[in-house]
């Protein structure tokens, strides 16, 4: 695969003598060839869908890309922004038309079918081919989220300047498919609510950057925003206010929109940790609740998690998340399972009664709730999803289906993949969007933010999927994801707290072609990454300026050692 | 002073007792006496203005303060947000007038004029009574400035739940005053551009918790965005578009603005370095233009600065310098002078040909660049504001007068005060609100902020104005204030990287009285500053989360010890 990627590397660098309209491309495709001629889009340009049974999420998307092509008005990241491009495009051939099609044998689902599909079955693959001549553009794909995702990368290939869309790089022929299955961003919704809008706009940001898997942190110790049917009670007694809940059908709403967007919701209720509020509803079933000092009892207030060592706190959760599972069609679900604190337990008098009346362990009763827990995830289809502490610091038995997502370390990782499970790279060192904020507890003026510092996008885009592992091991990395932690987030500061930094992990994942492809380079991300966020600037997102504007159109000037 | 302080603060205490209304108030007041006994404001409630020839700027004061009345409904920061407090309000008295008045011999100016007076000349005391039988509040003070100060502590008193507005802790009598003189907040509006709206906000912003200084940075080497009438090419070729600019006319409304919030906007036109952009309009006046490494001539992309040694730049200057300040009321005009690289100069052949030719050397050069461009700004009764390295690095005579501004280090305020200088306090080390963030520079993913960490409102709280000073000094410190460097900020992420934090420097040298008061506690303070943090919030603004929700209604619940 190195050669083919190689190709798209070189015409990039290429780009860099030449004006590149190419720069804007992220994550790069797979292949990328690129000349050398002018060409504008026509003002009566259509996306021309040649799909037997479209469905409707593709029209959808159709739609969107054209008002994209048509309202991005982007200019080049260049002194003059496109101002000395004028004279190329006088006489250029026009392009009027996209094709889009799918392979001959390839039956058109919806996008948000594809996009639930078990990872490893999507297709997301496709071929964008532009003539140089003005004749029709062709989009092929396998699948419309193939279609889908060529339509994304279509949309970034035009720059904008006195009323021409256009790119100066024609012919452009493309061929794309992800390194990586999966590709996520993660929120936290709990610890402070994010309205339904910024969840959305946030989607349809992610779908920019091909991530493809919203993983919802929709609960914690804090707050219970989720409106469960069978279980109302948790929301009316732990949402933060009444209007601060996501209901079923805003949650059947967002999973629409997302997989409309080709991205998976990947829902996850912590647990056994992480639940202190459910005891505002259910006092019997948390052990040490709001328990002070709460540093002894938890990682951060309140403290409070369930006592999994009762038989009723076993069937209320296993039913608690079965039930939440069966309302989304994604594959997965998580259910949690990270800093499992012990002293909570030590003299919980419900739990110890318990365990010496049945004389286990506390490790035996975790297995015995994850059992049942996951079993009844199993039961409704899903594969289950866990932090890295349920296999590295538990002895429990998981299904070999099982997701084991990397949180602590990057160097936890081996650990996960030498126990055989498949794994999702999370982690806190190079993937964490909350770092670097300081300490967010009170009388605490001289504390620093525990995994300090900041996460810039260029810390984060160095990291290696498969650092550390051996090559029979490559396999189990199914890709990763940027979290946002919400201790100091909320809808006030989301877009610049996530963005455009989280577009870092979605190139590693769509890019990085394992074993060893040719390895991501900072300095000739950063300037695709600088277009990137100035379209999404006009696209109405807030995403945190990287540098000073002076530097951002001037690819390069501003680099340290420039 | 220490006695009545106390108070203020006892009264605190007992709040986090009793349902506090009080805990509202930021900066906290000099003298603060509270009851308990509920108080409700009249849908009929009204503003008596008792000022004889009242400028129209107090009635705009009055009009926002009504607005605010009626529209902040914040409810009070505890579980319920407020639903306990309703039993109390049942028969309550109602709050209908609060007569604003001006002292016997007070003449009323228009609040703009006061707050551009010479510093320590301005009156921003007042004092504030709210009788607990419904009897008319009364504010009384002896400027229409000291009023507007007044009004912006009566609203913070006042919660909300179920449609009534109200207190719990009448009655309440405040006599205030501001510890310092100097209360301000740094933008830098050249690195990245931001519009005149963005400005408003902020400054909108900064009056509700008495900042009375927008230290106005400008330009930089990286744009030019000021629209000078005598100089129109600096913003053409330097401005980052036709767009981004300030025209006097931006300028002008922004200063009226400020003025009808009681604050005094200080320009600052850095000089002689950052000034490379100036080279887009005049390159022979600049040295070392875009010169690489930038590293060995400037502290940042890109090197350029101005040829000091040339009395046709030293002339350039002075006017230029003169007609800016010329345009706005301020008494005060500042000139930068900070991070002036040598190696720039070293191997300039203009200014070396004139330093040879005069038997000059550098020093002396700027010395004589410093007197002329002072003077002219003196001519023009403005006052001269420098950084510190202006008396700290090089060997310039000054106007005794001039105001030195500490930034490197809160350690150089005491060599600043041994020179004799009044100084501001903005030290990187606890007032720079751009820390944190990572390195900005490309090709630099193991990077971090140069004044790592993140600086914390706590962290900045515990700055101490007068640590290290002998009291002999104390006068020469005229308060401080915390800046936004832009290298990573732009509109996107104004709100949240600037609030709640910058009201920390708002407190310290409102309620910090010197010599020594009862220090400032950050335990006592945060309850207050999520306070103010949700009641922006109400208003429009987008500051950052300090924590979860949970904790915020929860005063103490998470601190470090809890």
């Amino acid at each position: 695969m190195a050669p083919s990627r190689y190709v798209g590397i070189l015409a990039l660098v290429a780009g860099c003598l030449l004006p590149s309209g190419v720069r804007a491309l992220w994550p790069i495709p797979h292949t990328l060839e690129t000349g050398t001629t002018a060409l504008t889009v026509s003002p009566f340009f259509y996306f021309d869908v040649q799909v037997e049974g479209a469905p409707l999420d593709l029209y959808e998307a159709v739609s969107q890309a054209q008002f994209y092509l048509a309202n991005d008005k982007l200019g080049r990241l260049v002194v003059g922004r496109g101002a000395n491009d004028t004279t190329a495009l006088v006489g250029a051939n026009t392009l009027s038309t996209l094709t889009l099609s799918l392979m001959s044998g390839a039956t058109a689902e919806p996008i948000a079918s594809e996009a639930v599909k078990p990872l490893g079955t999507r297709s997301e693959e496709y071929t964008l081919t532009i003539p140089a001549d003005g004749s029709a553009a062709t989009l092929v794909a396998n699948s419309t989220l193939g279609l889908y995702r060529g339509l994304t990368t279509f949309n970034q290939l035009f720059y904008y300047y006195g009323g021409v869309t256009y790119t100066l790089l024609a012919p452009i022929a493309i061929t794309d498919t992800p390194a990586y299955p999966f590709r996520g961003f993660a929120l936290d919704t709990a610890r402070n609510y994010y309205p339904v809008s910024d969840i959305l706009r946030t989607l349809d940001a992610m779908s920019w950057v091909k991530i493809n898997t919203f993983h919802w942190h929709i609960t914690d110790s804090q707050s219970f925003p989720l409106e469960v049917a069978q279980y109302p009670e948790l929301a009316i007694n732990g949402a933060y206010s009444p209007q601060e809940v996501y209901t079923p059908s805003d949650v059947q709403y967002i999973v629409q929109y997302a997989g409309a967007r080709g991205i998976d919701v990947l829902l996850e209720v912590d647990t056994p940790g992480h639940t202190s509020i459910i005891a505002a509803t259910y006092p019997d079933y948390v052990a040490c609740f709001d328990e002070t000092p709460w540093s002894t009892y938890a990682n951060e207030p309140p403290a409070g998690q369930l006592r999994f060592a009762l038989p009723e706190v076993v069937n209320f959760t296993a039913s608690l998340l079965a039930d939440i599972a069966s309302t989304v069609p994604s594959s997965y679900f998580s259910t949690g399972g990270d800093e499992l604190n012990v002293p909570c337990y030590t003299n919980d008098y419900p739990t110890q009664l318990q365990l010496n009346s049945t004389n286990t362990t506390l490790n035996d009763a975790l297995n015995t709730f994850t059992l049942a827990t996951h079993g009844a995830l199993i039961a409704e289809g899903k594969t289950p999803v866990v932090w890295e502490e349920m296999v590295l610091d538990w002895n429990i038995t998981l299904s070999n289906e099982t997701i084991v997502m990397v949180w602590i370390s990057s160097e936890d990782a081996l650990a996960v993949a030498e126990r055989g499970f498949r794994l999702v790279q999370a982690p806190s060192n190079y993937f964490y969007l909350d770092c670097g904020a300081g300490a967010w507890l009170g009388d605490d003026p001289t504390g620093n933010s525990w995994c300090d510092p900041f996460k810039t996008w260029s810390e984060s885009y160095t990291f290696d999927p498969l650092a550390n592992l051996t090559e029979a091991q490559y396999e189990l990395v199914l890709g990763g994801e940027q979290c946002l932690w919400s201790e100091q987030s909320g809808p006030e500061n989301l877009d610049p707290i996530v963005w455009p930094r989280a577009a870092s992990s979605a190139e590693i994942f769509w890019s990085a072609q394992q074993p060893t492809g040719a390895p991501l380079n900072v300095t000739e991300a950063l300037p695709r990454l600088q277009d990137l966020r100035f379209r999404m600037v006009q696209r109405g997102l807030k995403p945190i300026p990287l540098q000073p504007y002076w530097c951002a159109i001037r690819p390069d000037a501003c680099d340290l050692t420039a």
